[in-house]
C-alpha cells in the first residue's frame, strides 16, 4: 500500500503532466497557475486511498483523482471572485491577479475540464460516476450560496449550520473516497459506506477548523486567531453561545458583536466562550462526527490493515493545531 | 414529420415540466427565471430537427436538447455578468435583478445541470455525445474570451473574427445538429456532415447580425440600429473598412472612431461602408458559409425530403430583416 506523501506525488506529477490548453493564453494562465498552487490534495489523495484500500491499482483512479482537484479549484476561484479574496494559499487570486471575467471562464472551464477527466476513467459503472459528482458539484453550490445567505441572516440554528458545512465542504470528501472506491470495484454498501466516513470527517474537520480560529495555538499563515468573532462569522461556536446565553449577559454579548475594537471584541467574546464551555460543546460534537465516521469505516468490508492509512491519514487531519 | 412550431412547443413543454431544483431559493429562481424568457430555441429545436431527419422518436433528443439550451442559458447568465448587461429579452438580466454572486453560482449549476441532462439519453454511444457536448462548451468558453481580448486589441484580422465568431456561436449550433443526429444513430460522416453544415450557418447568421446592426431596415427591439458602429466593435464590416479603406481617408475614419457624437459617428461611418461597399462584402462572406453550409447538408445520406425543413429553417434565419 502506499503512503500519504507517495500517492500526492502521483498527483502532483500528473497535474504536471496535464496540459488544460493554451489558447487564449488569458484562460488557460489562469488554470495552470490556480492547479500549480498546491496544498495538501486532500481529495485526489482521498481518491487514491480508497482505490488502494480496495487493493486496485491506484493508477486507474488518477483521472478521476485530478478531476476531483479540478472542480475543488474551479469552486476556489469562483469563491474568491464572492468572497472578494485578495489571497488564495499566500498567493494572488485569479480574481485578484487577472480580473472578474477572466477569473469566471477560467472557472467555468475548470468545471468543464473536470467532467473531460472524470470521462477518461476506465470503469463499467462511468454513468454513476458520472451521476456522484454531478450530484456533489451541485450540493457544493448549493453550500456556498447557503453560507452567503447566513450572513444576512439575524439566526442560524445549529442543523442549519451543520447542513450548510454538509454541502459547501463534506460531500466533496465523501464523494472523493466514494468514487475512488468505485472505481476500484467496491459493492454498493461499502462505496455508501466510504460517502459517510467520508462526509463526516468532513463536518469534523470543519467544526475543528471554526474551534482552531477562536483557540488555536499560534496564528497559522495567513491568518490571525479570532478573525471568525471579529467578522460576527456565524460558526458553530458563536451559534452555541447566541443558544445557551443567560438573559444576564445577552445584553453583553449584543454590545460585543457590535464592538468595533476587534481586540476588546475578540477577548469578550472568548470569555464568554470560557464562561459558556463552548469549546469543550463544539469538541463533543467534532467526537460524535468522528465517532460515527470510523463507524462507517468500520462496516466497510476490507481487512482492518487495509484501512489503517485512511485511519491514520483521519487522525492527522484531526491533530493540527493550526 | 414536425414543424418548427411543433418542436418549440416539445422544448418548451419539456422546460415547463423540468425541476431544475428548490433549495435553497436564491439559487434555484435565477434558474426558473431564466430558463422561462423565452426565445425562439433554436439551438433545442436544430437538435430534435436532426434526430426527425433521421427518423428517430424525437422524444428520444429531448433531454440531450434541454441539456443544449440549459448551457446556452448558463453562457448568457455569465456573459450578461461579464458584459455588465441590464437587460436579455428585454427583462432583467439574473446579475441584476438578483446579484453577481447569485449570478455566478445559478450560471454554475445550470453548467452542471446541462450534464445532469445530457446523461439522461439513452443512447450506447454516451461517451460520445458528452466529449463533442464539453469540447463545444470549452470553445465556446474560449470564444467569449477572444471576444473580450477583441476590444483591447488595435487590430483583428479577418481570421481572426471568423475564429472568433466559430467558437463563440458556430460551433454550438454544429454541436446541437451533430447530437440530434448521433442520438438517431446517424453515422460518424453524417455526423460530421451535420456538424459542418450547423457551424458554417452559425457563421453565416453571425455575419448577418454584423450587417443587420448597421444596415437594418428598422430598430428591433431594443437594439438601435449603428449601436456597433457607436462602440467600436471589431464587427466584419468595420476589420474589412480598415482592411480596405485608402490613405486618402484613413485620417477621416480615424477620427470618426473617436467622435464623440454616436450620431454624427454613425452617419460617417455608414458613409464609408458605402464608399467601400462594406455591405456587399459582408453579403459575399455570408453566402459563402451559406453555400459550404448546404454542400455539408448535401452530402448527408438521407432523403432530400427529409432535409428540407432544416433547409427551410437555415432559409427562415438567414430571411430576418431585423
Amino acid at each position: 500500500m502506499y503512503t500519504y506523501p507517495a500517492l500526492l506525488q502521483l498527483i502532483n506529477q500528473k497535474i504536471t503532466e496535464t496540459s488544460f490548453g493554451s489558447n487564449p493564453k488569458e484562460l488557460y494562465e489562469p488554470i495552470t497557475y490556480m492547479m500549480g498552487l498546491g496544498g495538501k490534495r486532500l481529495r485526489p489523495v482521498l481518491t487514491l486511498m480508497a482505490a488502494d484500500m480496495f487493493a486496485a491499482d491506484v493508477n486507474k483512479a488518477l483521472d478521476a483523482a485530478l478531476a476531483i482537484e479540478v472542480f475543488h479549484n474551479f469552486t476556489l476561484v469562483h469563491d474568491d471572485i464572492m468572497d472578494n479574496a485578495p489571497l488564495r494559499r499566500g498567493k494572488e487570486t485569479v480574481f485578484q491577479k487577472w480580473n472578474m471575467p477572466v477569473a469566471i471562464l477560467s472557472g467555468d472551464l475548470m468545471l468543464i475540464r473536470s467532467i473531460d477527466l472524470l470521462a477518461k476513467t476506465e470503469t463499467n459503472q462511468f454513468s454513476k460516476l458520472l451521476s456522484v459528482f454531478n450530484d456533489t458539484a451541485a450540493k457544493v453550490c448549493e453550500g456556498q450560496q447557503i453560507d452567503m445567505n447566513f450572513e444576512t441572516l439575524s439566526k442560524v440554528t445549529h442543523d442549519e449550520y451543520i447542513h450548510m458545512i454538509s454541502l459547501k465542504t463534506a460531500v466533496l470528501l465523501g464523494a472523493s473516497l466514494e468514487i475512488g472506491a468505485r472505481i476500484a470495484g467496491a459493492s454498493e454498501v461499502d462505496a455508501m459506506h466510504m460517502y459517510e466516513f467520508g462526509k463526516c470527517i468532513g463536518i469534523a474537520f470543519q467544526i475543528q477548523d471554526d474551534i482552531l480560529d477562536s483557540f488555536g495555538q499560534t496564528a497559522a499563515v495567513g491568518k490571525r486567531i479570532g478573525g471568525d468573532i471579529a467578522s460576527n462569522k456565524k460558526t458553530l461556536l458563536l451559534i452555541e453561545l447566541l443558544d445557551s446565553v443567560h438573559k444576564d449577559d445577552l445584553k453583553l454579548l449584543q454590545n460585543l458583536l457590535a464592538e468595533p475594537n476587534d481586540e476588546l471584541k475578540i477577548e469578550g467574546v472568548l470569555a464568554l466562550y470560557d464562561k459558556y464551555q463552548i469549546k469543550a460543546f463544539a469538541e463533543s460534537q467534532k467526537q460524535q462526527y468522528l465517532d460515527t465516521a470510523f463507524h462507517h469505516l468500520n462496516e466497510v468490508s476490507v481487512s482492518p490493515e487495509r484501512k489503517q492509512l485512511l485511519i491514520n491519514t483521519a487522525h492527522e487531519l484531526m491533530e493540527r493545531v493550526s
